[in-house]
Parts: C-alpha cells; structure tokens; sequence
C-alpha cells in the first residue's frame, strides 16, 4: 500500500521485519512444544531465542540462491544456534510457519481494525444522540418523502456498523487458526500435540483439517467483511457527500484552517475526504473476488493464493483501517446546518404531508383508491405549478367537509414523525458512551 | 434473464429453438462447403436442408440419455435425412458447432444493440444540440464550481457512447470468429479449407488459431464493452437522478399518466427507470469478472466456461439491449427545467465567478498567491454569512483601486463561460440528424 | 435464471405468484396485527384472507398502466374485499411488504439449501470414513508430495463445508429480518408494535433500524455465504478433474448409461458435471460484487438494488441449490480407483520419503543443512535418470554408516504417513450417519 | 505495490518525484503555449523551466497545510520562478495537470509493458516453430483426445497475445488523451488552442469532450486489457502447471541451480513461479472492477476514483510488466520433454484414435449411429479392462470384413494428425525472428 494510506500501527505489521519476527514466534513455539513432549531437550527453546538473529538483508540476499523465502529465512536465523538447530523447523513444513504466522498478523491487523470499529461506532453513536430531535426531510429516490430525525439517520450507519463489528468478530475468531500439520496436513512427521500447544501458545487454535496450508475460506471470509465495513463507509460517505451538495447543504465534512478546496476556484469546499473513503470501498470490494479465487487451490495446494495475499492482505487491512481512523474523524467532526435542515423541508411545498393527509382521509371513510386519487391531483398540481400543498387542499371541498380546522392544521407538524424515535433509540446502549 | 427485462427481437435470439437453428446453419454450411469441394455428392445439402428436422421437446428427451446435448440434437436432426446423414456433422467436434454458432448468436445480439446504440446516440445529439447554450451550474465534487451548458453535459454522453460503439463494432468484428477445426484444432480430420469456405457463408472468419474451442479472451472483450455501454448508461442515470433531487430539480425523468410514485405517499414523483438502470449497470459489470474467468480454460479446453455462459452471455445482452433502449426513451423524452438551473446558479452568492475575479487579479498584476487569498477570504465569507459574494467583493479596496465598474460586473456573467461551446459542438457531426 | 438449472423445489419460490403470495402473507400478517391492537375491528384478517384473490394476469396489466408492482397488486387483490379494503396497506410503504417478502423468500431458500449442504456433507462423510485409509499420494503444486489419506482429503471438504454450513446459518438467521416502518423507517404512521406483532407471525424479526428498506449489508452476507459455498463445490470439482486426468485416473465422475462423452471422439468419458459446477462458481462469485454495491443506497432508499435483485437473488439461490445437489451426487456415486492410487505413488520413484530421509538423518546427528544436501543431491538424480530415489541412496556411504538396514527399509513405508489420521477424524461427528 | 514485484523502468514511472516531473512537464507545456499564441512574453516558458525546483519533502509538508496536493505543488515550484510564475496553472484546474500527466503515465507503462508484451509473443513463436512438429497428446476436459502438435498448442499463445497487442496498442492510443479545459471542461478561461498546442507538444490529444477530468472509460479500457493479459499469462501458466504434473511432466519450469524447493521435502520441483503469475491474474482481474466503478462520476466529476487510480494504476501495470517478464523467462527457458510426450500419448490404449476408426468405418458406409456404438463399445472395454483399443478392434468381424490390414494400421498413426500444421503455421510471420 502506498504511504498516502498507510498508518502506523496497522502499517507496522506489514514490514519484513515484522513477518520475519512472527515467524520466529512460530517456530519458538513448536521448539516450546517440543520440549514440553521431551522430543527437545530442556533449555532448547531458551538457546534458539537468544540465538536467533533476524537480518533482513542477509535473509532477501540468501532468499537470491535458494528462491524459498523461508528456507532462506531458515538458514540465516540458525547461522549461530548452536544444537538448537536442530529443532529449528523440524517436522515442519514452511507453510506450518508461514500460514500461523499469518494468521497471528491477520488476527492481530483485525484487533486494530476493530478498536476503529468501535471508535467510530462510539462517535457516530454520539451524534445520533445529540440530533435524536433534529428534524431533517427524508428522501427516497433522491426525492423529498417525509419528516424524519437526523439522530435516526445516523443511527442506521451505528446499526450497519454494529452488525460488522459482530461480523468482525466472527471472522478474527475464525482467523485465528494456525497448522502445525507437516508437508500434507496428516502429522507424518509431528504429533497432533505439537501443534495443539504450540498454537495455544500463540493463542491460535488447530485447523480441524488442513492440507499443506491452512483453508482460504478463512481468509475469504474475512477479507469479505472488510469490504462490507468499507461499503458501509461508502454509504454514510455518500450521504455526508448529498448532503453537502449545494443545494442542500445541510451538513459538511470539516474543512481545515488553511486548506484550499481547488487550484482554480477559491470558493470550493469540496468534500473530498468522504469521496476519498468511496473510492477505497471499490478496491476493499475487489479484492473480495480475488480472495474467493484463492479458495480452490489444486490438491493438497498450490502457491497461487500466495503472490494474490501478499499484495491484498497488506492493502486491504490498511486501507480498511484508514477507512475507518477517517470516518471516525468524520462522524465526530461533522459540521451540521440544523437551520438549512429546516429549511430544505419547505422546498417541497408541504407535500411530505401527503401520506398524513391520505390516511386521514382512510380514517374519515374515503376508500384507499379514493382518498389517493384526490391526494396525488394536488400533489402533482403542487410541482408542476409550485403551489404550496397546503393552500391548495384547504380549499378543496372534500378536505373542508371532512377535517376541521384544527385536524387539517395537525397534519402538516414535522413534530409528528419524531413520536416514535425513542422507541428506536431504546434498542440502543448508549449508557457507557 | 427474467421476463420483466426480456425485450424482442434481442430475447428471440437466446431461445433454445432459435439455438438450434443456428446449430443446424452451421452444420448445413459445412455440407455446404463438403460439396464444394467434392467430398460430399451435389445435392446433399439440399437434401439435408429439406430433411432436417428441428423437434425441441424430442431433443430434450435425448439428451437426457446420452447427457450431451449436440449429440442429442444430431441424433434427431437427422433421424429421417437419409443419405444425407453421413456427411452430417462428419469430422466435427460438437464445439464447431456450438462455438461456431454462439459466434453467429453473440454477432446477432451485438447488431441489435449497436443499433440500439445508435438510436440512444441520436437522441443525446438532439438533446444536447436544443440545449446547447441553455446555461446550467457546473458541479464538482457535488458543489458548486462554475457555469456551463446543459448541451455540453449531454455532449460527454455522446462521446463517450461514440467511443462504446466503436469498441462495440471492434467486438463484434473480433467475435464474429468461428471454428471448424475439429477435436483438438488441429484440423486432424477436416480440410482448412472446409473452415474457410463454411465460415465464409456464415459471415464469419476462421480463428488464427483455435483449440477444441474459439478462444475466450474474444467473448471477454465482448462483455467488457456491454459492461462499459451499462456504466455509460449508468453515469447518465445518475446525472439524471441528481438533478431530479428535489432541492436541485433541474430534469425530470418522464412520468406516465396514471404512473404513481409511491404506495405511501401520493406526492411521489421518483426517477424509478434511473435507478433501475443504476443497478443493471452492477450486473454487466458483475458478469465481467466470470467472462475473464472464462479465459483460461485445461489445456485444449475444459467445459467449465459453458454453464457460466449459458447464463450470462443471454442475461448480458439482453440487459444491455434493455438499459440502451430506455436509455434512448429518456434521452429523447427528458423533461428539462431552464429556469430551474438558472436559479439554481443563484443559490451560491455569485461564487462560481470567483476563479474569473482571481484571474483578472492577476491580469491586473497581483500575484497568484495574493489574489488567491484575497479571492478566498471573501468567498468563505461569502459562505458562512451566506451573502453574496459580488456585494463583498464591491467594497474592497484592493478591487475598487484595480479595477473599473464595468469590468468589474462583467466578471459575474454566467455567458463569458459558454464563449467556447461552439468549438465543442464542431467536434461532432449533427448534420445527420 | 434458465430451465436447464432450475430444480424444484427451490425455483418454486421464485414464480411469481408465489412472490404475490407472499406480499399478501406479509398483508394479511399487518392486518392480525391491526386486528390484536385493536386498529382494525375483529374479523377484518379474516375478511381480507377469504377475500383477496391473486390474478397474475390482472396484476401485470394493472402494473403496466400505474408503473408500480405493490399498487398494483393492491389494487387487483382488494379489488373485492369490502370493507377490508381500508385496513390493506394502512400506513405501509411498498417496501415494508417487498422486503419482509424478500426476507421470507430468501429465508426459505436458505433452507433449502441448507437441507442440501446436510445431505452433501453427509455423503463426503461417508467417502471420508469409507477411504479413512486408503493411501494416495498427497500432491502440493501439483508434484508428488508425500503419502496421505484419500478419506482425509476428502475429510477437508467435509470440514470446509461445516464452517459453510455455520456461515448459512448465521445468513438466514440475519436475513430473517422484516420491516413494517412506513416510508422512512420512523414508524410515522405505525406503531413499532405493528411491527413486532407481524413480523413474530411470519417468523421474523424487526430490523433495529431501517430506512424504507431493509439494510443491503444483510443481503449481501447471505450472497457473499453462497459464494463461499460455490467455491468450496468448485474445490471438490477441481479436486475430481484433476485426479480424473488420463494419467493419474484415480477417481471418475459416475458416468451413466448411454451417456456420451464427445459428439467426435467416442472414447471419451469426461468429467463434465465438475467441470460444469466449477463455471457456476465463477457466476456465484461475481453476484457477490453486484451485492457489494447495492449496499450504499442514497440517503433514506434509492431503488437501483431492485432491478439486479430481481436477478441475482433468483439466480444465485438457484444455481447454489443446483451445485450442491450435485456435489451430493457425486460424492455419493463417485468412482473410487484405490489401485491407480497405489500405482501413481510409485511414479515419482520413491521420492515421497525424501523428507522422511532427512528427518532420520537429523535425528542421527546430521545438521540440517548437511541431511538438506545429502537428500536433496539423490532426490535430483533419482528425477533426471529416473531412477529410484531408495536404490540411489541406500549405496551412500553416509547412510549405509548412520542408519541399519532395518532402519533403512523402515522409511519407506506408505503406512507411516497415516498414523496420525484417526486422530483427525477424531475430531468429527460421524456417529449419526 | 510491494518490492518483491516492482521491478525497473516501470516501477520509476510511478515515484512521487517522476509524478511531479510529470505535472511540471504539463505545466510547461502550457507555458510554452501561452508564448506560441503571444499569451505570455516569449522566454517565460525557459525561465519557468530554469526556475522551477522540485523538492519532494517541501510539497507534502505543504500539502499538510493546503490539503490539496496540486497547490502544494505549485507553491513550492513557483518559490523562485519570478515573473513566470503568474504564467503558471494561469486559468488551469488541478486535474488539467494531473489528468493530463496521467495520462502520459499510462501511455510510458503502456509502451513498457507493451515491450514486454513483444518479447514474449517472440519467445512463444520461437517456442512454437522449435515444436512445430512435436507430437503431444491433446487433451480435453483434462482427458487424451487425440494427437496434437506441442508446437501448435504454444501457438494458441502467440495467437492470443497477439490479439492483446492490438488491444493493447487500441488502449495506449486511447488513454493517449490529455485536457486542459478548465474547470469544468469548458474551456472558459483558456482557449482551446491551447489544450491543442500544448498536448502536441506533450504527444497528447485532447478529449473531444471533458469535464473537469479525463472521461473514466478510458481508463477501464486500458486496464481490462491489462487484465486480459494477465488471464492469457495464466493460462499458459496453467498449461504449465498440468504439463509439470508429476504423473505428466512433459514440461518443467527451469529450476535455477542452488533453488529448494520446499522445506520439507528435498526432492521438490514446484512450478511456483507460474503459481505466482496464476495469482497475480486474479489481482489484474479484481482491478478491472474498480476501474469500472469509477466512471460513473458525478456532474462534473467527484474525486472519488483518485484514492482507487493511486493504487491500482500503479499495482496494476507493475504486476502487468512483471508478469509478462516472466512468462518471456518461461517461454525462453522451458523444459520440454518431448520423450515424455511420447510415452504419454500411450498412455490411453490408443483410444486418441478412436474418431479416425469411426470415420473410416462410416467411410466405408456405416451409418454414424453404428460406427459410434461399435467405436464406443470397444473403447469402454478398452478403458475398463486396461487393454490396447487397437488390440481388441483388430478382432472384431466388423473391422476385419471391412478394412484391409493396411488401412487398419494406417488409422494409428501420430503423424497423421500433424499434416495440416503448416496451414496454421503459415498465418502467422517468423520470418523477422
């Protein structure tokens, strides 16, 4: 991933340096297990974990001969091991390394993603609350429907957002599987117990099966959730992007002291970041399929998945992160118009009332058909002469014998459509915000 | 695909009895091009023509105990041609049939919706020609940016879409590619020439090269246009979509009599055919990742491009023949509010102009940074106090010392920005029309 | 989705009059909840089931002159229902009954499905317990790798398949997810307990905030499952092309009675079902990114994830059913060839044992690197003169010193490999098959 | 993108300094318009040029303060410029620079790859004429069909990378498009001389229409055809892998002296370098989508597909050029095993010569129906029982009454299905080889 994107911590799991390191954890493990079953003798574990010495440019140098990048990674640790050498990759195969290993940086990358998962689910909750009252237009098809709360717009993305950190939850338990199985996933050369105490060492658990390297359904799964947090990303981008439409302008992405919004016009507020964040939901999206072609690997496997994963894991955890770290600047941050909010509602001519009107209709006796029929004249007379909807029903002789004053009046109060916003909210835990 | 979108003549092609018309047109070239050379006696086309009898539900039926459905299609086809019979699919492989005959069925499929095509192109030249000095705001990033014509808009659809038919007729020329070439495309029991002449009355070229099959990079080439005519059509619909939003409503997609918007409420006027076209537009381009799927077929092929194709090489092109012809109905039936854009351009205080105050500073001798700042000072101001950005500029020093009245007010003419339209305009042909 | 494909009984929920049936199930379940809370007098449920009738016909003719499916449908189905009539729809938007609809048909077809991922994880079962010990050799990039288990190989698609079946479970469950919110998801016109009450009658739960719609996230997972399910077939079909290649033969799809395997050659027996599901898993893959992108609608609801449901939730629960009732049939009828796989392990001139060799020599004090060369200098004359990898070796000097001949023979022998396998099988339930 | 795959001259083409060089060389061109058309005094263009200084770290420590990467540009090159510096961006918009230098970006990496793109298609044709005449066994749906050429099957290759030349060429000629229209493509501050005059110079051409950028097609344009040579590397990549199986190995991918190929096993030759390119296809492929997605932009362009353009334009022509560089490599250096390939063919019992019996028996007046019983029913015996095809023909009454012993031998011959090679051959040219 580029720099523009990357952020520490997450960036940092993804150095050579890094991996090199966690597949040094691995095999410390399996020496730790080793000794535990008494196959190495005591003190092995110690002596290969002073011993071992990581150095990059001697591993990317050896890795030049060998071509195998673990057996190059093999040869420069053990250089000065001593008889701990011995037990250092024994049995194993390198994707017993490489697999566990990636799944403690696939785990440990979901861990961060997550802590901005629930930041952003925090800051989102806190402005849900702060406009569970605010009245704003509600629009479908782009088009005025009727009154609604901002709070209970916002509240969906809380919703969506909770729904992925349950998600996310699932999908790093399920990562969190390494294999220390050998050359074709049946122990030939291990015991089942190595693995069981290495990987609970590591805080992974046993695949049920794996062949050479661990399923890449897993890895699907959980890249797939990635890109559903991004697309949710994208959604409340995407709203934050209508609304601040000029037209509308009823919120704004934050614009800094000092920024300029264009080279040529020095008026424009633009909010890029919110296009920023839609644009990187289509690459978390398509990394999805690449990730879903890696799942039929030939026979015990192929290394087809591993050129695809080294480019999107890194990318695509990154970017997910970034995604997140941005949104949460957003939703705290937001710059909201109450008053361009109140306004925005009279440019419709008080045709988000119809509903109201049509079923106090229903209620005053009027058949369904009927009472449409009579709503929809005046509506469409309302657009097309920009007439308010209002005025023209109170003088319709059906309307003036069926409601009065007072009833009439009632329909067109925006306070209506907030009656039931505490009941959603209460399916909410605001408490520890 | 679904009856709902399936429209004639484009569904006519995807019908299993037309399938096997072509099936047998192409084994009917073949004895063709047998008795042209000799191999077969003169006469047995004719008599296979006449003979041949197409009984789809009886093909069906075979099919299912012989589980192959060419052989299936033979074995009725010619159970009473007689003599004929034998030169009947003699020294085929059933993929020189049916990869011969999807070429006719693709070639078909794409005429239909080039003309389409054309007639949605047609349509966007007249609209863009009416509206060719009709004034609109520009808009980037979804704010504001400067004036422009309505015409031009429409003109980006129209390049673009010229630029779709010319890679549509380059996929229709590369897919009009058949095979006679036998079991492994080695021509092992047919002479190169039975291709030649066969392909000729077909109207079709033999591939340079072909194994079992045509090769699949021709039909992914294919779909990725019908996938860039759907994002065309899509980037129009949502053009359309956002200036049908009520704070903007600029155009008006076509509502029917008698239409109504909405169950719930009788106001409802949405722009239901632009959404709808959005999303279709998300299914070419779904079907794009399974046709380079589709590429890298086992050695002289494997089967595993068939089932995909049987879905979407009909769904494909049926949708893109849909969208192109709604596309056209909108285009040509819009419905367009002048006086709406004009007022709209209203709505920012007069801050469009602000790049055109910049560059008379600066033609006037302020430096690009000064008259930057000066500029954005007051269209912030312009902004936050919601006033207009002209009045504020009128009474700065630095603009009534450098500047004179007149050329003061005829920096804020919304016609200094259309000078150049014209020039567009020339680009394209209208002459036609 | 086409004819070929479609298997009862999951294309059964697909027509269209079982779509209206459900639109009047989620009706009819509003007015009993009406009914319970007293808004509509008791009796009124009833009135409106015994009168409602679904005229297909009727309802595509209304639709073609309101441009609306629901109103529509109303329409035609309250057309003779009296004074029902006015509870019908009361206060509902089109979407609280499409969608809770949807969320009753997809949720059902889950079902389905999952009865078929049970009746295809118990055949594999089957296959794995009945080839517990049948030794194959175990193949990574393709190349002879060392022995292994055929039941453990298949005892990896059995695994894959419960974590398929866990993800399914989770989708329906998140899926069966109704709304009856009204128009903008606040309830305005209803009360949530409408809600509550109805959808608990359809067997569903209330979606914690929806706008019109229900959230496209939900939809998405369950379709991005679908996919995982296609890929892990499309792993089983690959698996059985491979081993069913002309030189390995191992394994062979069921080849019926009177089938045919080419219209040219009649030799051939091919294994065309695998390949088949193999193309359906790249169409189940690419609905996932059409998914994706209907996720971030516009603001309360735009409508362009209509038109690509209308395909893909048909096609994709379709073709999903359709592969795993056939993954069924092959794994419970697949040719087993326990010969050609004794045979095949001998092709690679012992080389199987190579690390089996290493291991012993590290075990007799040999360092790594040393038994590395050692083994790996015999393994590259053994494949370049194709000679047997044990007779090489066992004129070494350095093993004929280090190892007895008893220890010598030891390692070469295939049963070794399958010691740990109970151990894994273990770790499943097959008491109930 | 990652080191491991970034390798030069393409990977220069993508430093931020070569970025910047790049807007630099834009924005001198527009400078030396000015001068052509008397706009700017004559040497204004040298003293930019000569002022000009260029200082990576200052631009993004600037760009943290502006936000806005174009003027952080301009203000540190423009520090020291003079009087030229009013002349710089004069009347332009940031995207005229960045899209117009995009565009120069992507041609340069289109030439590269394109340089990549011929040496492989010469490796493949010098691989196919060395082959011309070696005989390989054809194989469908994974199983022997009949004889081939191992030369026609490279062939298949050159066809097809030929075909992405051309597309290839089409997209470079394409993207070859620059704009400098202004703000909203208007050209309402800058004659559209001067887009001509300076994107001459640059060896560009202006779009027929922009908006504020360069119309998004194109670009999908140009990396659907990057994927579709990715898709056509890793079908050959695939014909390699199958070709190396252990059981097969009629080819091998050179295995450098001092590589291991795996941890494990000494005895390892993985083919993991077309593994790798398998993969990399599947990244070029998932690119495609997202390059899709980004043209429907919204009014006069969004910036929502530069974070997806930063890291696809660049991964997508480093992985292109990389693994066209490759598979040059592997077609220069592959190991063929032509005695293999011999060896294999026998492997079916000659079954591969089951058609040109059953065509002989039709010839010789059987009607096809009994020739295919008869051929069908000893080449299932032959398969099932393991005995030679032409064995147990050669006792059957039917063969021995109908052809003579000569004939009969005649109908297994190898060389027969090589006899029209020449013809295919003789459409492509060698003759500059």
């Amino acid at each position: 991933m580029i720099d523009r994107y990357s952020i520490s911590p997450i960036k940092d799991i993804w150095t050579l340096e890094a991996q090199y390191n966690r597949w040094l954890e691995v095999e410390l493990a399996v020496i730790e297990a080793f000794e535990q079953l008494n196959i190495a003798p005591q003190g092995t574990a110690l002596e290969a974990r002073q011993k071992a010495k990581i150095d990059v440019e001697k591993i990317l140098e050896t890795e030049k001969v060998v071509d195998h990048d673990v057996i190059a990674f093999i040869k420069v640790v053990t250089e000065y091991m001593g008889d701990a050498a011995r037990y250092f990759h024994m049995g194993l195969t390198s994707s017993d390394v490489v697999d566990t290993a990636n799944a403690l940086a696939i785990k440990r990358a979901g861990e961060l993603i997550e802590k901005e998962l629930d930041n952003y689910i925090n800051s989102l909750k806190k402005l849900a609350l702060k406009h569970k009252y605010t009245v704003i237009v509600g629009r479908t098809h782009g088009v005025h429907a009727e009154p609604t709360s901002f709070g209970l717009k916002i509240l969906s993305f809380v919703s969506e957002s909770e729904r992925n950190k349950e998600r996310l939850e699932k999908a790093i338990f399920d990562i969190s599987q390494g294999k220390i199985s050998g050359a074709v996933g049946n122990y030939a050369n291990l015991d089942p117990q190595v693995e069981e105490i290495a990987l609970r060492k590591l805080e992974l658990r046993p695949c049920k099966v794996s062949t050479q390297v661990v399923p890449r359904d897993l890895h699907a799964e959980f890249f797939s959730v990635l890109a559903l947090i991004g697309a949710s990303i994208e959604r409340f981008a995407i709203e934050i992007r209508h609304l601040q439409k000029t037209e509308v302008l009823e919120v704004e992405e934050p614009f800094k002291k000092g920024q300029r919004g264009s080279s040529a016009m020095p008026h424009k507020k633009n909010p890029i970041l919110c296009e920023r964040l839609t644009g990187m939901s289509r690459m978390l999206r398509s990394y999805v399929s690449a990730a879903y072609e890696n799942i039929s690997l030939w026979h015990e496997r192929d290394i087809s998945h591993s050129s695809v994963e080294r480019v999107f894991m890194t990318d695509a955890t990154i970017l997910a992160y970034y995604m997140l770290n941005k949104a949460n600047f957003l939703a705290s941050n937001l710059v909201v118009h109450e008053d361009a909010m109140k306004e925005n509602i009279e440019k419709s001519y008080n045709l988000v009332y119809s509903q109201r009107v049509l079923l106090k209709l229903v209620e005053k006796g009027f058949s369904r058909e009927e009472a449409y029929e009579l709503v929809q004249k005046y509506a469409m007379k309302a657009w097309d002469q920009k007439k308010n909807f209002k005025d023209l029903l109170s003088q319709e002789s059906r309307i003036l014998e069926n409601l009065s004053q007072e009833e009439f009046e009632e329909l067109f109060s925006p306070q209506y459509y907030l009656r039931n916003i505490e009941a959603i909210f209460n399916r909410f835990d605001f408490s520890y915000l």
